[in-house]
């Protein structure tokens, strides 16, 4: 016999997600506290608490049971909460110091107390203000190699990755990305965001049975090629930096899909802030300098991992096949033809789709704008309809070179 | 809160077998019953009861909590007999005629009660036996196309296909494959079974790395690519026939797998029959007929398959990307590759691996025997290395006749 008691769900608000974190023991009753609500919203309250007599701060993530999108609300699961803070604990067992710590989860009130990242920047935010991280690469590169292995059928045996993939399960919130990057913006449909003077190039786009046809397969292998533990949404939003420090939040999207998917998220939106810098920097030199050190970190992010990746596959691969001479060059390259679509589905959807990047939104001149977002939607058609011969990262960046300049 | 209460598990005998079907009303307690515990005893027990009275019979099949095989035993999840009646409900949907009737499912028993099939033959000895069937192949294919089609992210939406996938997840079983089938094979395994006189080709083949880099890549897809609900061990012994019914048995290997993997299955058991008529007709043109027959089997299904795979793609795909020219063929390539990949290493694993198969054992002439098992294991080898450059099904027949004549 099994007696369980669940919780009533209950939105916090500033005075009980201090109550909260008081009957958690992690601050006491006569602590002085400030407490703000500092999500946007839409998805989820973040309720950042400090404790003004001790110094140490929190935050408590609260997914709320809908999701509002401009001025739309649909209901949405409360178990993304769950998901997200296993993900990040998952990630912690090999990658500590590149995720915020967890702790304490409370799937009934949807809810995540974690680690205070407020001293660190957004990516996002980060580069379109022209700033630089010198470790960015090799940080995301790290995490890349070392989250996607470790829950592959190569880093765990393949019954464990397949409970995994049970407790993972995450049809809700793969069907956003199902519609809202794979399918929506080929077709006409309503979710579509996308301005005015993109019409033409848009309804061109719809017609386009050459690049459907490969964006059909690339959606297909999104739905069914079950072969890690990914992110699932690991855009430059979802990338907190400084110079010194990397730290990865937000796997709410988690669920056992392919290696390239984290992969191509994150080079996509580092191409279109690098595309976008064309609005955003005045100066002909910085500009160079910003894209150079984009184009870096694109290179440098591959390298980092495909070189660590190899290194876990010597050293922790449970597979005997992994021995055979040449066997992980295949699997690193299926990864990157896999992640170069995803990579051009990620950039064409943000142009068209319903979410769109403020890199190339905040552009003031729409005439800039214009040619950013045709340049993004070119580049990425391209990147979808040659994936399986841009042979390496050195010609993805001349590729990406060639989209701009 | 919830209350579950759960049945002891107890292994039934023949007296309790009988007094199971009067509990669930089947059979009446005043009804003569004559019953027989038919199974191999090495992972199921089999009872057929059959009412005196009414002539009604009826078969309860209960999963045993180990698995025997070549005097070792282990144990086995007992949640394959839910896995299994599930299954067979599921493929009722959409090919009723093609699978027994499910009357009763009991998980905590792990047993199902279900149809009587003994008026019909298993198609394994029907075929070694030198019979023909002449609707096994429009069946099988019917069977096919319906049941992967309807539980692919094409037949249901993906939201629904992993609700399944969880429900489905089926890690101990999937455990066997992997091992029995796509590793000890191809490395010095103590669960390897061959003759003696094999023992230069297996040697031969386990330095083989062209061909285990492939079996390697075959393995992942197995072990990865979640794209419909399979049968999971869809060879001879698990179909019964007659000239006129088919009747697909045994589904306790199902799982969110490959598309391909249930046709390679098929197809690998039909290949091996073909080869070991050679050491079963004595007529020459007896032989000639039954191998022709089978040849024909061979190409007949994959028509049905495709042509069938087709219509329902038309009338039934809930995909938006369905409509593009070209498509639907570029999916069936991907299964058609994938298929005779997984014939290979079906075909390999029965002549090396743990599990053999009666075809060809029980030739008697050892000369004979070691020819059709050698040309057995080339012609695998051959198709998991051409998989990609074997065009259609007609090439498929070509090679196969190459392959003994």
């Amino acid at each position: 016999m099994t007696v369980q008691t669940k919780k009533q769900y209950e939105e916090l608000n500033t005075k009980t997600a201090v109550s909260y974190l008081i009957n958690l023991g992690l601050i006491k009753t006569d602590e002085e506290t400030t407490v703000a609500e500092i999500g946007d919203g839409n998805l989820n309250y973040v309720f950042h608490i400090i404790s003004q007599t001790t110094g140490r701060s929190f935050i408590i993530k609260q997914a709320l049971p809908y999701a509002k999108v401009v001025g739309e609300s649909w209901p949405l699961t409360l178990d993304r909460a769950r998901i997200e803070a296993s993900a990040l604990k998952e990630a912690a067992k090999v990658v500590p110091e590149l995720v915020p710590k967890v702790f304490h989860l409370d799937p009934d009130l949807a809810l995540t107390v974690m680690e205070d990242l407020s001293h660190l920047t957004i990516l996002r935010a980060g580069l379109i203000a022209g700033n630089q991280y010198p470790l960015v690469a090799e940080h995301i590169g790290k995490y890349l190699a070392h989250t996607l292995f470790t829950t592959s059928t190569f880093g765990i045996n393949p019954q464990a990755a397949k409970k995994l993939a049970v407790t993972y399960s995450n049809p809700e919130l793969c069907k956003i990305t199902e519609d809202l990057v794979f399918t929506d913006p080929y077709f006409n449909c309503e979710t579509n965001n996308f301005e005015e003077h993109l019409t033409p190039r848009v309804h061109e786009l719809w017609q386009d049975k050459e690049l459907k046809k490969e964006v059909a397969k690339l959606k297909h292998l999104f739905l069914t090629k079950s072969e890690t533990l990914i992110h699932g949404d690991l855009h430059t939003g979802s990338i907190f930096v400084s110079e010194t420090e990397t730290k990865v939040i937000d796997p709410e999207f988690s669920f056992y899909g392919p290696f390239g998917f984290d992969i191509g998220a994150f080079l996509a939106n580092l191409i279109m802030n690098l595309i976008a810098q064309e609005g955003h920097q005045q100066d002909s030199e910085q500009k160079e300098d910003l894209q150079n050190y984009l184009l870096d970190t694109i290179e440098k992010t591959w390298d980092i991992f495909t070189s660590e990746f190899k290194k876990l596959w010597l050293a922790k691969s449970i597979e005997p096949f992994s021995e055979l001479e040449g066997y992980v060059e295949e699997v690193l390259t299926d990864i990157w033809q896999d992640a170069l679509g995803f990579t051009g589905c990620k950039m064409i959807r943000r142009m068209i789709g319903l979410a769109h990047v403020l890199d190339v939104d905040s552009i003031e001149s729409a005439e800039i704008r214009l040619r950013v977002q045709t340049s993004i939607i070119n580049l990425g058609r391209k990147l979808i309809l040659e994936r399986k011969q841009i042979g390496g990262v050195l010609e993805l960046v001349s590729t990406v070179e060639g989209a701009y300049s």
